[in-house]
């Protein structure tokens, strides 16, 4: 398969360690792969979900595990999460819908299930206003350099792309975002800002990230109904909705259930056979034997390098690096440690 | 599931005749389902490609209808896919590859099958010069706009966030793009610019684009090895690969195939009884009973609607329109036609 496999191996797999040495040019992975281990923050117990799905047609078991958002966003819906799982809400649920280029959702496909005590629809807005802009961020350092150039050189966005002519010049990568002002990470988040320096922030609809599900306005979910965007990034789904977490492992057993052909991909009546039973849904907190993980910090020089690299790619596949990089396509690490 | 259903109700489906008032405002759906029938544009049976994968577990079949990519892009390829296509060269091979959040591959796994007379990896590059930039698109008339307001005003791109504290004043929306100077729309193409004006210009890597897998440069690929993108766009890609096409109908039967677990979501030896048999390609030019389809024209008022309907949602459901869209979220209007 080596001509087949060539496409993206630096992309997508640590390379081996033959491969790192300094002449080598640096891959998202191989930065990854490098890191200190002071770099890496470990993720607390009460920040992880375990989902258990029904085994698969062949019997094997389906494990979705899910980091739940830090503060200070969304914690209204996160306390209802957690309240949910501490009550077992989910044991017996099902993902009822999945959307093709959208998103799979689950929860109580009846609508019956009574919620526990105390879970409710927060009356509590979608962004977060910060006292203090996290300044290390490579984002924030970039958007202030091409706000900077702009301004004063008149010599608007054109010099951020990549010059064809002479795709070996070192410049610096683009982040320019369609939906905001500037995208930063905080706290191993992709984060949106507007009016800077003001410090309005909210969680991004990014690829596994999950939602919570709502009726109109001034309904905004409970957290007992969730979804995962399982395509492209939704975005226009930004301030709208609660970001509560991001699957972080298992990503292939919701991605890859059979699409739904109801209305917006809810299982018809006659597919309702196709909804995929939730057996639990744990607190890592309350299992004896929880996986455990960790993420790459966000204002580590490693995570900085992470996303240079991945905006301008330099080994041996690509002939024009990109010269910048979606925010949504910056997967920040994490990885299972312990095993 | 009333409740469940509205999350996203008038982004994906059409409302109904009742709900298209003109007090309602404007949905994606809405705009496109009031387009003129002039707006529309055939697709020549010469561009479409029918791949009909081995029917599923429960016996039904699954057929992907495939657009091939219009002049002036990638035609060296697509020539390829075409003499491909001509030579029934896929009849019996597979999907063999499935990355989660990555792409779906298919083609011949075995690396054995001889190519048809004159299909080899072209001399070819991933860049068009256009002589003419199409200035009629949104995206081009946005740009100037931009560029003009940040040269002149000295007030950048703050200015095209939408501001929280008044949500409903009408605003330019943003088109600004991480990876390219600015993107437009040609043929119904979604296509990145670089140093406008002079017009160099490529096709992009969105969800459901198809793109032509190949070992490292010079060569190119022939088209024989197609990969089509399951999950975030892989922009990086651009001027890396050649884009020959687009998924236009039954994309969930290659984004909800099993994921595999070699290398780069190559099927491993073990999961080798997971690879997608495919029955057969056909352009439908070469069908008998060849389904018909159309697009919506990307020059059209319509299509410029809604783009900016898009960027900007203030149906119901929606409470902080997101005052941009990324390119990749314009999704091109296309339907089948004469049933």
């Amino acid at each position: 398969m080596h001509k087949l496999a060539l496409a993206s191996l630096a992309l997508t797999l640590p390379l081996p360690a033959a491969a790192q040495e300094a002449e080598e040019p640096a891959t998202p992975s191989s930065v990854v792969a490098n890191a200190g281990a002071g770099e890496w923050i470990s993720i607390a117990p009460e920040d992880l979900l375990v989902m258990e799905l029904a085994p698969d047609t062949q019997g094997d078991p389906r494990q979705v595990v899910i980091q739940l958002m830090s503060p200070p966003f969304s914690q209204p819906w996160v306390a209802n999460v957690r309240a949910l799982a501490e009550a077992h809400w989910w044991d017996g649920t099902s993902v009822y819908r999945v959307q093709d280029n959208y998103v799979a959702q689950w929860g109580d496909a009846t609508e019956q299930k009574p919620l526990p005590d105390g879970v409710s629809s927060p009356m509590a807005t979608y962004e977060s206003v910060l006292e203090v802009v996290p300044v290390q961020t490579v984002y924030a350092r970039e958007f202030e350099a091409m706000v900077r150039r702009l301004v004063e050189e008149s010599e608007p966005v054109s010099g951020y792309a990549v010059n064809p002519a002479d795709p070996d010049a070192t410049r610096p990568p683009s982040y320019a975002d369609p939906y905001v002002d500037f995208t930063t990470f905080m706290q191993g988040w992709p984060i949106g800002h507007a009016h800077y320096p003001e410090g309005l922030a909210w969680p991004l609809h990014c690829y596994g990230y999950i939602g919570v599900a709502r009726d109109y306005a001034p309904d905004t979910g409970t957290g007992a109904e969730l979804f995962t965007i399982i395509g492209t990034p939704q975005r226009h789904m930004d301030r709208n909705l609660a970001v509560v977490g991001r699957v972080i492992e298992g990503m292939e057993h919701l991605s890859s259930l059979p699409r739904g052909h109801g209305e917006l991909g809810f299982y018809a009546e006659d597919e309702e056979h196709l909804r995929t039973p939730i057996v639990s849904v744990r607190l890592a907190s309350e299992m004896p034997d929880a996986p455990a993980f960790e993420y790459l910090a966000s204002d580590s020089e490693s995570f900085a390098r992470y996303v240079e690299v991945r905006a301008n790619r330099n080994d041996p596949f690509y002939t024009v690096p990109a010269g910048g990089v979606d925010v949504c396509s910056v997967q920040v690490p994490v990885r299972r440690v312990g095993e």
